[in-house]
């Protein structure tokens, strides 16, 4: 019965550092009687790395072995199966908070489970600080004011795809940069924006790193991001 | 001397409820000796309003009473003196916390304050919850996964240039809806948007407020966007 299902909580944890947690996240993962979350398969979570500290003795973890490959197969598998396993648990009345880095609905992985749940559960998000934010912060960067636009774009894309859309963009931010680094910096260059742009890579982290784009290391992690802010707004 | 200077710290406080501030936000205005924030000319500070419980007695406040007029100049004047009197508090070796509703650097308040006191004093900004997330959130409305952009306009652009940026993004927000509720709601209706088009205002508030955009009322708050989501992503 419906009416007594549990909820599906998605919570966002920001970009990594305990600190930038909402109240109302650490208060749900300090009282959690079940948690759900993505695990590199065989390795670690950075989601429940983040929370360790909170969650309570005797919570139960659901944890979901996501494979890194290119094909979405094995990744949509693992879902599927992370999802089979929530929903038992939701069927009993447990509520379960999934932690997702970031923020749930800005590329997070709670994605996954909302495509496969929402329909038949009761769904809560928890909004959290993105990294896009935590790296603008950290770089002292001021992203966009008053009637300037925002253009986010996945590392990914081909170069053609990334050339055409930061044309018309006044400020932006790359995300998922990792191996596509080379790539991103010779667009940048091409279109003459490699001098404004700054790399940020594992933002809030020990070993956070932020620099020019053009100084940055030939190998980037997957946690790191470019960006290019607003140019300076005589508006101010 | 800057060596004894205090520290600029803008504190993103969330899109307005207190519970989605962060650890260090809550941490920060706890223990302030002196905080700046805007208010509405002769009004009440929407900041203030939201971290008014944590504000410890004794704490100096810095208020700057900013008019909402068209030209810039009056609002400007208003930023030039608050920027006048947190340098005077900075160089008494205080540190100011700024308060800024949302994130700093994402169409915040605070980047005023940087703009005019960045090159001479030692700035911390503590990302805050956008009020994008939380919207999202609010609406169970995932707005971007994978390798999608996501594009933010403020809605004061005009209807040409919205419809311009809209025709090639995947998701975008549009901030800032006000009194240009009308004119969005033509634009999206003409690129064939408007089912897919949420309005929410307030969000957090008690007076919070989410619908279709196309049943939304005809007079939409400051405090108010629209969101257009992804379309279902097959590969989730
Ligand atoms: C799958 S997305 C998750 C985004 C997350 N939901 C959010 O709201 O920030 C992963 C990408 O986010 C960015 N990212 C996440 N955490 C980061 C960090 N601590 N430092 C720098 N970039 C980070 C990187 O671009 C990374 O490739
Ligand atoms: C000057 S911008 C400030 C944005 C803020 N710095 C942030 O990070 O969300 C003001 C706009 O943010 C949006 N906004 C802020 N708070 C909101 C809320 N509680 N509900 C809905 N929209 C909000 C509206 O579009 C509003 O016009």
């Amino acid at each position: 019965m419906s009416g007594q299902a549990g909820r599906l909580i998605g919570v966002g944890l920001g970009p990594g550092d305990p600190d930038l947690l909402t109240l109302r996240a650490a208060r749900l993962i300090g009282g959690a009687r079940v948690i759900a979350y993505p695990a590199l398969a065989g390795g670690d979570s950075f989601a429940r790395s983040i929370v360790a500290e909170l969650i309570p003795d005797g919570c139960r973890e659901i944890v979901m072995d996501v494979p890194m490959t290119v094909e979405r197969g094995p990744a949509q598998a693992a879902y599927d199966r992370g999802a089979r396993e929530i929903s038992a648990a939701l069927e009993t009345g447990a509520d379960v908070i999934c932690l997702c880095e970031g923020d749930p609905f800005f590329y997070g992985s709670f994605m996954y489970l909302h495509a496969r749940l929402a329909d038949r559960f009761t769904v809560e998000v928890v909004p959290g600080v993105t990294s896009l934010s935590a790296c603008a912060a950290r770089a002292g960067l001021p992203l966009v004011a008053r009637n300037q636009q925002l253009t986010v774009l996945p590392g990914p894309l081909p170069a053609a795809d990334l050339r055409d859309r930061i044309g018309r963009a006044e400020a932006f931010a790359i995300m998922k940069v990792g191996r596509h680094l080379g790539k991103i910096r010779a667009v940048l260059a091409e279109v003459g924006l490699l001098e404004r742009a700054v790399y940020i890579a594992r933002v809030g982290l020990p070993d956070e790193h932020v620099c020019a784009l053009a100084d940055a290391p030939d190998r980037a992690p997957y946690f790191s991001m470019v960006l290019v802010g607003q140019e300076e707004d005589p508006w101010l």
